[in-house]
């Protein structure tokens, strides 16, 4: 009896959820989007495919909605917050490194100057992800991971940086999610280095969290068994690789995805050229006051190609000036 | 006023599925498992781990169960479906390759010899997987594996092979997912070609669903992109690389995992060595009557390392023949 008596007073509690909460939380989902024709996309696209009994209507298993991170979901700039990350691990392990001294980037990263290492290209900031992230074990990478990025302040808005995401965001998500959307995370960041905030940040489990990776080594100590971080990148999750990781991982089209630069052109490519209604969107970076203002030949997040296409292809493009009335979260 | 209305019935079947149903159905979860050792030891499980408020209590994102496919959810006797399915395709695709007719393992299918073309060994069966699930896109690859595992009848039981699913298994699967569980399949079958039955068969959807695979190439055919699928492998989803995939893609230890063959050890044992309530447990094909009778120097699923350590480490071990009472889902 007691257990029914749990169960119906569960019940209740679902019923609340469902019958009332809505009704008074429902008048704005997304509150920090001001009235334009980028909400409005939002919106009548969520309408149409969540509408049953009309050609639209997606079924919720099929409602897989793929976001990338630096960007679109946080701040990127001055430098991706992974590779602040990254010099800061340089600097603490420079002591255990002395070939380090003579060797780039690590050398100029050891001398703080940023700019010099980032001279390398991607090649050479592969590198320094892969050799800093390495030699421990996974658990061991969560806790380093999950400390920075909880603590460590960037130098601009002085927060930690598991708070420089975009409350506007962070509001969408939360709407297609009560839509029956499943939101994922399709980014070219590290994906133990996302995991390490994405739930407590985005309500995003690990699952949901695809990214580049590292190769892993299953090993014993002893008795006890270990993953191994090895020194060597095993998938660059960006580009044509987004789309292949979204085929092998999630296994489905997605209806929606959200980018903003190049890296992202073939995800809202392939998300938009499935049938039915689509939402492909790119958030333009276009507000130095109260983030920054970048896009065609920046050396982070580059906007050319995709903004291109997304003009010509009629994707919604988000003002970040003029569509967002927040940008982060309040403190 | 209508939307409410509709909010407040959708709540009410909410309120009976929640409070009244189970009511109904929760005399047993499990009715295909005989009252005994192993039964008892997955109840008690998931009575630990969803009681609040106890040491053992494991919240629900937390909640991961991790399934092999071949010998664990499905018969993988006398030769895994997925390999009928290639031998199937080598007979249909000889006449545009002449080649094959020369070269082993073809020659030896295109002739209907599957045994020498076993003796070939992991390599051939690989190669044959690869050269017979490529050239095509993902998506035309998805319709021919569906069509095939729907239709395609075994030799023994005459049933189409997405009905050779363990009833017992299935049940299981329910059971935990009414616990709060997410289940994942960990095989390491061909992860598009599991895709193709698995939501219908077992109720996991394709991005619960890990596997091996093979290299894919994001391509424009005009203005239309697609997924290629090239003849070369990518991840070989067994043994030490189920904990690898485990990591890179769930990013979470799972708390129970169900195998039945020494390719699941690691997995296994991985699973076990977290802190916490742990299951982990091996199917065990002792009943050649109703199925098939094998474990130790068996040419698949051969079980010989795990089943030590499933008896050293006190994993439960399931006798089909003693604990279930039923092999097959009623037609």
């Amino acid at each position: 009896m007691k257990w029914a008596a749990g169960r119906i007073l569960a019940a209740f509690a679902v019923v609340w959820l469902i019958a009332v909460a809505p009704l008074a939380a429902a008048q704005d989902p997304l509150p920090s989007w001001n009235t334009g024709t980028s909400k409005q996309a939002i919106v009548a696209f969520v309408g149409r495919v969540t509408k049953t009994g009309t050609p639209d209507f997606v079924p919720v298993p099929q409602r897989i909605a793929t976001f990338d991170n630096d960007g679109t979901l946080w701040i990127e700039q001055p430098v991706y917050a992974q590779y602040a990350f990254a010099i800061d691990r340089v600097k603490l392990l420079a002591a255990s490194h002395p070939e380090w001294k003579n060797k780039e980037p690590y050398a100029s990263l050891i001398d703080g100057n940023v700019e010099s290492a980032l001279a390398g290209g991607e090649d050479s900031l592969l590198q320094v992800l892969a050799s800093t992230h390495a030699g421990m074990t996974t658990e061991a990478f969560e806790r380093i991971a999950r400390e920075w990025v909880t603590t460590k302040r960037d130098a601009r808005f002085k927060r930690p940086y598991s708070t420089l995401v975009y409350q506007p965001m962070l509001e969408l998500l939360n709407y297609l999610r009560a839509n029956g959307f499943k939101t994922f995370i399709v980014s070219g960041g590290g994906v133990e280095f996302m995991r390490a905030y994405a739930e407590e940040a985005y309500g995003i489990p690990p699952e949901q969290v695809i990214g580049s990776s590292g190769r892993l080594k299953y090993q014993m100590r002893g008795d006890v068994p270990e993953l191994l971080k090895l020194p060597a990148v095993d998938v660059v999750n960006d580009r044509d690789g987004k789309v292949v990781s979204i085929q092998k991982i999630i296994g489905r089209r997605p209806i929606a995805a959200f980018g903003n630069s190049d890296g992202d052109l073939q995800m809202l490519e392939w998300t938009a050229a499935g049938k039915g209604a689509r939402l492909a969107l790119l958030v333009h970076h276009d507000d130095a006051t109260r983030e920054w203002a970048y896009d065609r030949g920046s050396h982070i997040g580059g906007l050319d190609k995709a903004l291109d296409a997304a003009i010509a292809r009629k994707w919604v493009v988000v003002s970040m000036k003029n569509d967002w009335n927040t940008i982060l979260p309040k403190r």
